[in-house]
């Protein structure tokens, strides 16, 4: 069984269940991935905790990790960029293996084909902060500066958090136009909350990276399974 | 914590993941119902076990219930309606409380404020052979003959498991409007596949019950959070 480490937030939690179901070649329901999801919403929130204006995080993601071992899974998915920030100290901690993020997001990008030349990423101002994709990606990453970080990046974010998905199409896209504009090929959504806004409208006219659909594919190849 | 035994199908699992998420009323991660999914699709059909042609669904059902209650869960959700036939021996071997879908639909036509007289229901061939909604839901059942389950409604749930989303609306719309022309009040769609395909085309000009998110309410409630 696959574990899914959710809640993070919970509706992108709830898109990666909808994209591993989707992306699995399946004909009834026996043909598609088993899996275990641990959605606690209470983990303290990652960027904050990033930025020392929360509590340590990584308690209450090993809580989760321990009850996936518990529930017999055999690997770990984390829906959550910014809570890769905690991957070595989980992975330190588990013999199940995680898949990472970032690493599904490049094989993404390979598999959109995606040429040569710089990427746009999007993020919490954690997972930005922290580097997460610089370096692990390959690629020069375009990002977006601090006061569009402010005005639309995180507004988003926020916005999808606190379930209004459509309001936070226009920032969020807007953002990735902007990076567009400065020469990305494509655009990482390197937040899980980010592609559920994009979804809410009009589909950009240049490739982008959704990270959830990218660690669902990662997930099915990774346990055995056959992707659409 | 809620649990949640789903996998039964795995997208309405995804889908009432996403209902109880944008049915709460939320401004952060940490407003949202934390929860444990076990979605495990390898449960044996409950269809084909009521009618004798497939083995048994409960020890796998128990086997979810038992790695729920081993996650620390307070109460359990099913959303699958033909799960439901085993709800005695469920609730019978657990002492969490296992919610009703029959009981949230019920609460659901009151929400909707449908007026007396006969309702429509849709579900598995299980679920109507039955009688899991008659009875216990309070009112006349208008149910869809044999050959209309056999052409649109089995072949509608049948279109969803196997990801074949959108080419489930036109039958499962037509089934609709057809108990609807009988003199249906309401319509529930008492196959948590059912709403996935009705949410692929245009919305249906009468009130239909969705049990994902009638259930989704349930548990919101249930859990102590407030419902948007």
């Amino acid at each position: 069984m696959l574990g899914v480490l959710g809640g993070m937030g919970p509706l992108a939690s709830a898109d990666f269940m909808r994209q591993l179901t989707l992306l699995t070649r399946a004909e009834r329901d026996q043909d598609h991935v088993p899996a275990v999801l641990w959605s606690d919403p209470r983990v303290p929130d990652r960027t904050a905790a990033r930025l020392g204006q929360a509590e340590d995080p990584l308690p209450m993601l090993m809580r989760g990790i321990r009850g996936l071992e518990q529930a017999g899974c055999r690997a770990v998915a984390i829906p959550c960029n910014t809570a890769h920030g905690w991957f070595d100290a989980m992975q330190a901690a588990t013999t199940l293996p995680i898949l990472h993020i970032v690493d599904a997001a490049r094989e993404e990008l390979e598999r959109l084909e995606v040429g040569e030349g710089p990427i746009g990423l999007m993020g919490t101002a954690g997972t930005l902060a922290m580097g997460l994709y610089q370096g692990r990606i390959g690629r020069e990453c375009l990002v977006p500066e601090a006061a569009l970080m402010d005005s639309h990046v995180s507004l988003g974010i926020a916005l999808v958090k606190a379930n209004r998905v459509r309001e936070a199409y226009a920032p969020l896209a807007e953002a990735a136009r902007i990076l567009r504009g400065r020469g990305a090929r494509a655009v990482v959504l390197g937040c899980t909350e980010i592609p559920l806004g994009i979804a809410a409208g009009e589909a950009l006219e240049f490739p982008v990276v959704d990270t959830v659909a990218a660690l669902a594919r990662a997930a099915i190849r990774h346990v055995g399974y056959a992707s659409a």
